[in-house]
């Protein structure tokens, strides 16, 4: 679940057992050490999480769905077959994963033949390391969030958004450029709470040397 | 639940069994035969399902609530008293239907009045045949969303949405028209997956002859 | 849970039982008398509820919220710690509150020394008397709703709300003011419903004397 990314022990000691509230039901044998699943969470067969998650309560994982490790993973979030995310993700409470662009009732006789297999109808989603996603965001299908990028409460992403980008609005579109931290840069794209500083080329943010 | 609209078998044998999810609750007897009832869902008494329909994990179907046959109600979705949905609907994950349009709280004595009986606040919304409703949309309280209509993820419904319309944004517009099939048209109003051509006359899309 | 505002007593005789449904979890001490909470919900030890409240199925209160009395809170609402709700408002179905303005996983390197102390992300929401939150609307961290003010259906609140206005849209706009009751005002500022009557005065609205 890692993309070039060395992986930083955040704790001394490497916990080993997931925990599984009592009311939640977990059928999924790929989740991580140090995982929790919160109350009335529903992490289904087929499903990948990674080490030290936090999965809230309310929260559908499904099977085909890939979730990587230290991913914070907010009450309510719905994570569809074809979802990817990358290790050290925020997505906030509420935010909605799609997986069909144009979906109609598998019981609508028009339309139930797209349905036959997943090459007509599954869209793919990746979330990339360390991005970001607030409450009650919905990402439309067959997107790429990139690392670091925030979207911010309630956008409607309609299109892939860049690292380190803050995209808000219906449909969401680019504010501003966020730091590795999460607050926002100031115009000279310096960060003002960890004063790093980054450079635009090209369109693409990147650390200043 | 069919408005001068033949059923069509989309599979062989009718299936007699309603399956309901250990953690879910239904405490309806109108639920029709080979519908499914997911995890941590709750059917209230008085709610009335239709045959073969999925109802997704975390929804909540009210009393007065009445839903057709083969629609897809996906995960989270909330249908009140005084919403229809007629057959072979999609409802996609975390829609959110009203009822009211001015709601306070019961408890505050200005407004406790309002609702001693329903005819003062009770406002209903009839989903046609065959429609889509894209994830997280918000349907506001007295509108019909027309047969064969999508609307998009996101979105807020705040005015009726004619047939076949596709409606996008906060507050939700027009944007183009969409297929039975669910795929949106071209301009000249023919399917680009399954050729089926239409033709517009007074603002109402019709199949062409 | 008052600010200046006389509790009135909307029922003769006050009820004593908090009634807790069989599939949900209460883990508060501090919930009043005649309180209901509903379906697959979750209160949190540290969670103050008030008497007289209706909580939602699905609904997830964490410790430190706290929520007064006569308070409405629809299905799957989320009341995070730093959110307190006065008496007598209206939380509507799928409304997403907030309390940290830059999200990341506390499993991101980078972000984790933030979440040290709560003083370096916690930031505090309040909802003041007998407003109304419509369905899904997202309100972001930090921010004041104001007494009787009513947040549209789908509205995404980013600046403080005054008393009585009506916002709706992403970013949520003021459209017009809401009489106590909740209906509207006309252009001359009167209750088309009750018939109260109020002015406008530096912005800010008043009843009429």
């Amino acid at each position: 679940m890692q993309t070039g990314v060395k992986t930083v022990q955040v704790r001394d000691v490497a916990e080993s057992t997931v925990c599984v509230h009592p009311t939640a039901v977990c059928e999924s044998q790929n989740v991580g050490g140090g995982t929790r699943i919160w109350a009335f969470a529903h992490v289904l067969d087929g499903a990948v999480i990674g080490q030290r998650c936090n999965i809230g309560d309310h929260v559908y994982v499904e099977g085909g769905a890939r979730i990587g490790d230290r991913v914070t993973v907010k009450n309510r979030v719905m994570v569809w077959e074809g979802v990817t995310i990358e290790d050290a993700v925020f997505i906030g409470p509420g935010v909605i994963f799609t997986n069909d662009r144009y979906p109609r009732s598998r019981g609508l006789p028009e339309a139930v033949g797209r349905y036959g297999h997943k090459g007509t109808w599954l869209v793919t989603t990746m979330v990339r390391y360390g991005a970001s996603i607030g409450a009650g965001a919905i990402i439309l299908a067959g997107l790429t969030i990139g690392r670091y990028a925030s979207i911010g409460a309630g956008a409607v992403v309609t299109r892939d958004v860049p690292d380190h980008r803050v995209v808000v609005g219906n449909p969401a579109r680019g504010s501003c450029w966020a730091c590795i931290c999460g607050v926002p840069l100031d115009d000279n794209l310096c960060c003002p709470r960890c004063k790093r500083r980054f450079r635009l080329r090209a369109d693409t943010l990147a650390a200043a040397e």
